[in-house]
């Protein structure tokens, strides 16, 4: 399975001396993206790749807090389904423990934000995907 | 109805040209925290008492791109539901268009992030607050 | 003089309980933004017009920490050098007391990310701005 | 000389397409964080530990643009000067070309947000530093 590593970093903390929640959305599109990587379906030298991933919903559970200088591991599997491309993430903290999990669903967008199909590629690279157990 | 207004900031957008869907999420918090403020239920010199709106889990739709500059209004109702407090919110853009829905679930903690139990306070609040039809 | 008010939000936090240091730069853009577009030097129709305002060199003295809930006053002043543009900014927080001062200095790019000149109309509408003491 | 990495990521971009400059002074502290934790300065299990770095400072120019997807890498170094410590920074982005350098100016201060005095384990560490020549 895909993992995606992310050390949480002073300024994604809060006055709750957490991390924001607003942050986790933040690393589960840096897993979403280092997958889509290393399946060559974003080019960096390309951005408007990454357009082809555009956010349509997300659902995020925080089951425990994670803290300031936590090695984060975030577990990526993805599926497709019609046009939509789906993806879901499973976030461990300290001594392991699953303190969040995530599901997001995307469409693919052109860089004139109007909707395409899904490409060949993307459906490809998610056919050889394993989706396990439903995490949220 | 209680309506928050956001002026969409350039820091706020990414290389689509659009509003960071992780923004959203920080939005909704300020909808959320500008609700309980004038319900007296967060007070800005304990700044702890936010604790008490703790995040547990969020659910965002996106139907429509937000923009550099725009003047968007969120609409906020509040419920509780045993010992959890529950938000939706309708984000409209352009033209009063609804450009994102979302709902989240919250649980009050304590400074030393242990589970409480929710408050009178909270709970006589979302009491006289409408919850029309679901948005999302 | 040009003023901009931003409301502390809880995002904005860190786990020392105040703002984080790097968002003072995003409350200082918002203030330029807000100058440049009573100006009408930034057109959110077109947001490329906020390349002519891309970022040189900053420079920030924090002289008071601020906090959740906080109703900043920024001022503003702005004048141009040659092909630069330079703004400071005083910000004030709880009882008006100043809390951090900064400098800005930019240059036109087009979006192409190459240089510009400056715009007659930047020049015009510096000339009639106040540059009164400095700040930093 | 101590150097972090960091790899820019797609909500660290702004509709410019390029990384947004209040972002930059989140990659210096990552870089500053970095640096403390290896001389045994910043102890994640106590976060308190970084109110020592409180940040009194900063200066940053933008040389280059960055963008989505590079590999940014950050020279550090460090010095104390009475009761200051102070930073400097060199960020490279593609083809190892210097995009931005950086000065940042820090105090100690307690968990109370009271000025402290700068610990002599603070100045012991920064004795051992080299700092050539000045890159702001």
């Amino acid at each position: 399975m895909f993992i995606h590593r992310h050390k949480v970093q002073f300024y994604e903390t809060d006055l709750m001396g957490i991390v924001h929640h607003s942050n986790y959305l933040r690393f589960y599109e840096e897993a979403r993206v280092a997958w889509a990587h290393q399946k060559g379906l974003i080019d960096y030298q390309k951005p408007g790749s990454a357009s082809h991933f555009a956010v349509y919903e997300t659902q995020v559970k925080h089951i425990k807090p994670t803290f300031f200088g936590d090695e984060l591991e975030i577990e990526v599997q993805a599926r497709s389904e019609g046009n939509r491309l789906i993806f879901q993430y499973r976030l461990r903290g300290r001594n392991g423990e699953v303190c969040s999990v995530c599901k997001t669903v995307h469409v693919p967008l052109g860089l004139d934000l109007k909707l395409l199909r899904l490409s060949a590629e993307i459906k490809t690279a998610t056919e050889s995907e394993q989706w396990t157990e439903t995490w949220l």
